[in-house]
């Protein structure tokens, strides 16, 4: 399965993946899955917001037993996150085939689409859309750097933007949703075990900060007439860093853009991205208003004018104990609970219907790089302990 | 002539304009310029480097008088940096047949190529090729953000990239050179005067400083983990302004470019570019020397690894004093001397032939930007004065 999915979107020079959403290397991906679904027998859907799903048995039954993650990659991004949990899916079903395991319930695995929002700033759209939690009058709103709106691209792909919108009557069919990740950080690693289950997705959201200063000439310009964005914009930045720090937080600017951006010309714009996350709201709340405070008292020094945007925000997701539990025990009790600060499709559906989480271990914690890895042995584990739960929940 | 020229080339957004080297718009300009020559009964010519030249009598007699600058642009750059010197060297060649004057020497008005660098990241391409101060192989190497290379951009433009080198037998039959400019500070501003003439530029470089770290998810790699080029990148900026305050320099970053540049991803590489500026080397040395250290000291800190490049350098240029005298004299003593920090082809071709500079004052000493202006009445006086120069230097 690997050896076919694994060269598209595949960036030479960087080794990275760019699998953006509605692009040709997305197109190749879900040729791929319809693929892997057909070889099975399993019956493939699209439904209204391009997700794809995987079936066994009649999805109208109700009660069904969902397994999948996401196809799409963040920019240069490494071969598990997202993929691993579709390939685990499809491979724990072989798994129970070989068992000869025979299932009481609908089964069906599933892609989501643009889970990372690296193109339209936005993540999980396909869950947001089928949840209910991202309307159509906003994703109309959603366009990428080239100013290409997500129905536009919906449409040049081929698929329908009319018909976008909540899924929940689909969603009450499914009585669990698993899905299996690999690991972004190394809890695993330092815990000494291959899989483990989350407890729980730390708060997280994304915050514009525009700097609006004067452009002007760098050679020529003294450095008291200017209202240079930049200065405000890196003092933000390292204040971002200190306030994470003392709160036990995350914080970090990773995506930044300038205005004119020439060598010899003074910014009239620096729009910046922080993206914070916390182990709850409150401490997320103070980071992220010392961060706007320290950028608000440097911008006033510096002449510059200060928006901030929230862009997207994401509360706590603290999974069902219930199911959480039910697959502790499946797996008898060998994975650890842990939490996370990476949002995740499982997050956005755990308000609607059961969801959890499986994570595989990635020795060296890098995520969203070419780098980004997890051992074949551990990749084998987290196939077996998928099949497990799989069995547990929709086989009795 | 400005109504024709003045719609080229602007984004209708900004209100700036995007004249980069053989482009379109560029294309345009040149056009324009051909079209003022010809209306005059000046005879047009392109050297093998792409300037463009309006000949008055015949070029190979020698000790020609020579006035122009250039008509490309910075991004979203003003209306008068580089085609004041133009327009105003057309309506001095005007104002002068006005006033019956005979030429004794042959005169041209000049329009060099691709002098802001905006494309290519080098300043006065078209200046240095023909002085001998840019060989055709580094030109060759220069390349666009999109991968272009200035042979291949050239060639694209209808001109023959081949032919590109040193023009010294050219240059051997000018007798004085004089640009005007706009102002891009504030000094004539300040002492009252419309027009002044220049007595120095400032040595000046740009340095590209890569600051390479590791991707990583920005919400789950603890921030422990990190190599985050960002905090780097940002520390050097608020250095970069700190040490030209206490040097009585000018230091900006005015570009940036990340990678990814995801939100949501920890960069793995911050390439920043320093603009640096000083009234004498020793000063600018020690600036871009603190700089550096500021850099690597934070680099380490940060697990990041730093590369510095020095991309472009002009020494201190002190415009020979007789030329400089002469026009003073013609003036009567009215235009005030003043250095400036900003490069110029007068600057470039200073070290092949005598060369002067005459400035227009700037009310607001905003360049580099829409906002840059020049009073109409000031436009009048530089148009004068360089008409005055002009006659005494060609046409006695």
């Amino acid at each position: 399965m690997w050896t076919r999915l694994a060269p598209i979107g595949r960036e030479p020079e960087t080794r990275g993946y760019r699998r953006y959403a509605w692009t040709g290397a997305d197109a190749e991906c879900r040729v791929w899955f319809r693929e892997q679904a057909e070889a099975r027998g399993l019956v493939h859907e699209i439904d209204r917001n391009g997700n794809q799903w995987a079936w066994h048995g009649d999805p109208a039954a109700g009660d069904a037993v969902v397994t999948g993650s996401h196809l799409d990659s963040v920019p240069d991004g490494g071969a598990f996150d997202g993929p691993l949990g579709v390939v685990s899916a499809f491979a724990a079903f072989d798994e129970l085939r070989r068992r000869g395991a025979e299932f009481t319930k609908p089964f069906a695995v599933s892609n989501f689409g643009d889970e990372e929002g690296a193109r339209f700033g936005l993540a999980c759209v396909g869950s947001r859309l089928t949840a209910g939690q991202l309307t159509k009058e906003r994703a109309y709103e959603l366009r990428d750097g080239d100013g290409v709106s997500l129905p536009q691209a919906m449409e040049a792909a081929g698929y329908d933007p009319e018909a976008i919108g909540p899924d929940l009557e689909r969603l009450s069919r499914i009585g669990a949703f698993v899905e299996l990740h690999v690991e972004q950080g190394r809890a695993l690693d330092l815990s000494g075990d291959p899989v483990g289950i989350a407890s729980a997705i730390w708060p997280h959201g994304r915050w514009r900060f525009d700097f609006r200063g004067e452009a002007n000439h760098a050679g020529t310009t003294r450095l008291a007439d200017r209202r240079d964005p930049m200065l405000s914009y890196a003092e933000t930045v390292l204040a971002a860093r200190r306030e994470a720090e003392l709160a036990g937080a995350v914080a970090t600017f990773g995506k930044v853009a300038v205005e004119p951006n020439g060598v010899n010309a003074i910014p009239s714009l620096v729009r910046g991205w922080l993206d914070s996350r916390a182990p709850d709201q409150a401490t997320l709340d103070t980071v992220v208003a010392a961060v706007e405070q320290a950028a608000k008292d440097r911008a006033q020094r510096d002449g510059v004018d200060l928006a901030v945007v929230r862009e997207s925000f994401t509360p706590v997701v603290e999974f069902g104990h219930a199911l959480r539990d039910e697959i502790g025990a499946l797996l008898d009790g060998r994975a650890p609970l842990l939490g996370t600060g990476a949002g995740h499709d499982a997050g956005i559906l755990s308000g609607a219907i059961p969801t959890a989480m499986l994570f595989v271990r990635n020795p060296t914690g890098i995520s969203h790089s070419p780098a980004e890895h997890a051992a074949e042995d551990d990749c084998v584990a987290g196939v077996l302990a998928l099949a497990d739960v799989l069995e547990g929940l929709a086989c009795r």
